[in-house]
């Protein structure tokens, strides 16, 4: 291994080791979303797509099939199913938090319209299920389904417990699985089936998709209060501006003084906020340690996820899966 | 057959002939609604759910399975599948359609918001999707993927032909298809697929749901030009104030005078309608039979639907859905 090669990223590593592989999902995702009929749907598709975007799920998808010795064509239609969710759900997220912005680019919904961005995500949920449907597996499309169905309950969860101060913890994680874990989980789980793993290896790869996906999410909410807008693409502060109940949110609640208690309700529950407040709440957050907790319960998700490998074969891949769990809390290590 | 059964209408006498199936379809759908979650998700859905909604979808895979000798447990399922996906697509497109009233109750999006109806419905969708999964059928997967694909493309074309009067009736077919022929023909092919009818009678029973769904949607655009609110659930002229672009209005179109050309410019492409605009879209209509036209059309598809199901055992419930396809156009008659 050069230089260069060190100094990559882990998933820039998986990429480039797994690159035909990832060629031709992006074809089979070139192919597959395109429609004959309605050219609105690839406009609003190729906008989203060739923002690129880290590809992760699919590379999960791919690096979980070779790592268990897969050498048929139905992980690219996997892989190509796990991003044409991934992309659906983010259209549909967009709507849902009036965003304007994702990928360092204008969304959907502010350049086209709400409209366009729920039909597209539903098309591109359909085209999903057709990619799955061609695969032959019966498992693939209970574990996918199963996905999907944590990701919308998830996130209708999220609309609810928004802006409650009683959410805690256990409810926030499973917002997360809905939000991230599921997907990441359900991308691995299915490369190991596709694969035709043994039941220790499938649950090994479960377990390593959904604490990452964990791990990564508590990193995002933490990065929202102290990244820059460069590093994560979104300003600082996005989740408390949106009022949103994250991670080091809910600990500094379970610790707030009658005061700190009236700041939140002011700020989060009511969202009447005023200038120096997001100031205030990570003054207030520090006072309690909430960060650090948050960093740590992303530390030792990171750690769930490294051991889960342990049960499967020895290979380059599960090397750089490994070393993929440190690094996305090496974002706030 | 008793005065009464002749008296009712057809629909009314398969869900009769059908009570005990779709009683279990009723506890099905309850069932898998729920979410022990987000309690947000059975309140929107149940607020569909408890409106009613004449259950067509449901009752033609029940009726296609029966009517084919099915006796196993799936069609139970499919008939929950095919609900559940008819009510996702409902609760998105009274986003799209910035909808108040369905069913002459307030839509969800009124009553709640966009962003419940919206994550609401994916949930529906994704719970449809395990729902089938259940059944084990690769063919049915592959006849509801493909289906859940045109649907969410002729919704797509609807929003960007809606008001374009280079509309043609080709691409009308193709949105309507979409909107409605889709579920229908899928509802009654799975049918017969799980129950394991010859590949004619399978042909066949596309052909009627297909059809049956052109003509239904064909004479649902006829009667919001002439029909009544407590008929139809909504108001006489709402696609001309929604500047759509159904049957009647395209063949008017097609046939417009420079003057007529003008008018249709201004209301449907431009959206600047002004008092007395209707009426006058219902004279240029009346000048070049547009509405006959139409009505013909819709006859037609009815007549096919009814052909198509000769190739179909000699059943009461093939007498039935015969009937079916004369009364969804003798409202137009």
């Amino acid at each position: 291994m050069g230089l260069d090669e060190v100094a990559r990223k882990p998933h820039e590593r998986l990429m480039a080791w797994l690159a035909a592989d990832m060629e031709a999902v992006n074809v089979m995702i070139r192919d597959r979303m395109a429609s004959e009929h309605a050219p609105r749907i690839p406009q609003v598709t190729a906008h989203l797509v060739e923002a690129g975007g880290k590809r992760l799920r699919p590379l999960l998808t791919l690096a979980a099939a070779r790592l268990c010795g897969y050498d048929g064509p139905f992980h690219i239609h996997l892989a190509a199913t796990v991003e044409f969710i991934h992309t659906a759900t983010l259209l549909h997220d967009d709507v849902v938090d009036e965003s304007r912005q994702r990928r360092g680019r204008p969304t959907a919904n502010l350049l086209w319209d709400n409209k366009s961005s729920v039909l597209v995500g539903d098309y591109l949920f359909a085209r999903s299920f057709q990619l799955m449907t061609e695969t032959g597996s019966m498992r693939v499309m209970e574990i996918l389904s199963n996905a999907s169905a944590t990701i919308a309950e998830g996130e209708v969860l999220q609309l609810t417990a928004a802006q409650d101060l009683a959410t805690t913890e256990a409810i926030y994680l499973q917002v997360v699985r809905g939000k991230t874990a599921a997907l990441f989980s359900a991308a691995t789980e299915v490369g190991g089936v596709i694969a035709g793993a043994d039941a220790a290896q499938v649950r090994a790869l479960y377990t390593y998709g959904d604490a990452l996906g964990i791990a990564f999410q508590i990193a995002d909410d933490l990065l929202d209060y102290g990244g820059s807008s460069a590093t994560i693409g979104k300003n600082v502060g996005d989740d408390f501006r949106e009022r949103k109940l994250t991670l080091p949110v809910i600990k500094a609640v379970a610790h707030a003084t009658p005061e700190e208690r009236a700041f939140w309700e002011r700020t989060i529950a009511k969202g009447h906020q005023a200038e120096g407040d997001l100031e205030q709440a990570l003054a207030i957050m520090a006072r309690h340690g909430a960060m650090e907790a948050a960093r740590a319960d992303a530390l030792a998700w990171a750690d769930t996820a490294r051991h889960a490998l342990e049960a499967l074969p020895d290979h380059p891949i599960r090397g750089m899966l490994s070393e993929l769990a440190a690094y996305v809390v090496s974002r706030i290590s």
